[in-house]
């Protein structure tokens, strides 16, 4: 299986939600991107769809956005 | 691991979750369950904290609110 990608931006929300995604599909499963600290991904996840973080692109591209912790505008800033 | 359950209300929103998140944590680690026909238990989700449909409740009883597909208060109708 290719790797899921969880976008998030360190918020308490973000890693709640990080947590529990790692124990449901596994952690060599996907790939954390911490968008606030590493915003050359920004641009990446929004052309993947993401409107706000947190948020899981799946291997086949499809958007999960899960609960809510920002929107792609506050992290921007 | 002891099974997730998927809340769904059968919305668009909700079926395109519903095959995403059983291609990542696999069909024998969900259950499904469609609270717009099996009405009896909106009360089990409700009590589990599902604010919204699609809703993904771990193991471990957190609640990731999926997408945005129905609140319950549009499924209770």
């Amino acid at each position: 299986m290719s790797k899921s990608i969880f976008y998030h931006a360190g918020c308490p929300v973000c890693l709640s939600a990080e947590h529990d995604i790692i124990d449901l599909i596994g952690a060599p499963n996907v790939e954390v991107v911490h968008i606030g600290e590493d915003r050359s991904r920004i641009a990446e996840a929004e052309h993947a769809g993401v409107k706000s973080v947190p948020a899981l692109v799946t291997p086949g591209g499809n958007v999960l956005h899960i609960n809510f912790g920002a929107s792609m505008a506050d992290v921007k800033g």
